[in-house]
């Protein structure tokens, strides 16, 4: 089988996981649990939710229900992140994959409490992991799964870069301050996926240090590649504007480093996070193939 | 002592784990947590987490450190609440108790960011009581607690609630929606709080569900007492204007049952939720009375 037919596999496996724990549109409060599902259905890659499968699978070969719940909640928690960030207050957009956005259909006032609606429901999704097994050892492996589900998109992960990102715009960012918004912002859902999948596996604190480095690699790589992207792609093979950086006025690696530097720390970045996982020993081909798809894409 | 001492004993008590659990206010990200660590020390009652530690004193007579992050998770998601409802798109409200709301300070964007960070901080805090106890039932007891700490705050429990207030905001409600949103929007966080502080003192399955009986109708009682207060207080006593209900044309338990079947149904409730908690045989004057001045107070 190739590489796109086993990732068809998975996205198939992972979108199942993801409308089982979704809620069902009924009761007095449906309107929310349409906005959640309309959402959460908009159709990304689930990368986040692969990643945990795949780091799973790097250190275990066994396929364990508990997973499920993690998978479904850090989707939610991707998912409520983008339909805050659409809101009028912060970004306004009204599109996104070629969707109108959640306050666009359902209005602002609904789209906040959708997006707390997710987050929340993050947390209630993964804590019934705790019913998925009897046995002390995996209890605690859920306890420190969910440890790294609750710190990694707080204040000192994914809302810390969001909140620097939000304060900047329209101004020039010093380069150490985008470093840590791309670090909050994109690497630490990236680093919570893989840690969650290593901690469920078994992974011991050694391990898991070296996947986290290898998550923060790959999700600076991920980002920088998009700044590389908008100047050298094109508008046929991205599907959106290029150039919008630069019209925009946005500082980005590009603007800071330029080109060149930029794709050499994307090869950099790429080449830690590789290297840390194949020093773990363990094998799963699929994992670096999509890890050299994520940082080498063309869109 | 009397009852005002033993109460602001344990205000302060409460006040200090709060405030030794929010944020410090460093970093890049400096901003969200000034505005998290406002909205939380806005000066509330801290009704929910005295339930949570008047709960736990009914079944246990010890202090243990494992409620704390529990105490200062359930505030955090109390004023979270509050900082979104209050947003331009939702409540529109300038002030509260006084001060002016989160996003009147540090405007819409920061406000919208504060309420999520407050809502995941919340969980982050609370998966830290894992790490209090190393004894394995223990660590189930924080697991249970856990879920109930996710699970009425969201789409079957508060945001579901405060969905419906908003969609019908300006409209005439039924009967039956209106309780709907009193038990979801107010009850859920009560039960919350109540269950969280009985699982967490050992309490069984048979006493939670008196407790969350006991929790649902205080809840009800209390949001009644509030549209009572609204015809009957004054604004001396009040603080705030009376009868806003009706002049924005609000529909509360009064305008539907008229002020003589709700205060009787006060009475009810309030007797249920006594003798629901008499019936354990436990002992915790303190709490009766926490009750008993809760559903019966003036302001």
């Amino acid at each position: 089988m190739n590489y796109n037919e086993e990732q068809n596999l998975r996205i198939a496996y992972i979108e199942e996981i993801i409308r089982n724990y979704l809620p069902e549109e009924k009761g007095y409060q449906k309107t929310v649990l349409e906005a959640m599902n309309y959402s959460v259905l908009a159709g990304g890659k689930r990368i986040r939710p692969m990643l945990i499968l795949e780091t799973y699978r790097l250190f275990a070969k066994d396929n364990d229900k508990v997973l499920e719940p993690f998978i479904a909640a850090i989707e939610m928690i991707h998912t409520y992140s983008l339909v805050h960030d659409d809101l009028p207050a912060i970004d306004n957009d009204d599109y996104r994959r070629g969707r109108k956005t959640t306050h666009v259909v359902y209005g602002e006032a609904m789209a906040i409490l959708a997006g707390d609606a997710l987050l929340n429901y993050a947390y209630e999704v993964a804590t019934r992991a705790f019913d998925l097994t009897e046995d002390t050892n995996r209890l605690l492996q859920v306890a420190k799964a969910l440890k790294v589900l609750a710190r990694k998109p707080g204040i000192y992960g994914m809302i810390g870069g969001q909140v620097v990102d939000v304060e900047l715009t329209n101004s020039e960012i010093p380069k150490e301050k985008l470093n840590f918004i791309y670090e909050l912002k994109t690497s630490a859902l990236i680093e919570a996926s893989m840690m969650i999948g290593a901690i469920l596996a078994g992974a011991n604190d050694k391990e898991l240090l070296v996947v986290e480095e290898a998550a923060r690699n790959i999700g600076l790589a991920f980002q920088i590649q998009d700044d590389i992207l908008d100047v050298t792609s094109s508008v046929e093979v991205l599907g959106k504007p290029i150039n919008s950086d630069e019209k925009n006025n946005k500082t980005t690696y590009v603007t800071i480093e330029g080109i060149n530097k930029a794709q050499k720390d994307v090869e950099k970045m790429s080449k830690i996070a590789i290297d840390n996982l194949t020093s773990l020993n363990k094998e799963n081909q699929f994992l670096f193939e999509l890890i050299h798809k994520l940082i080498n894409r063309e869109k």
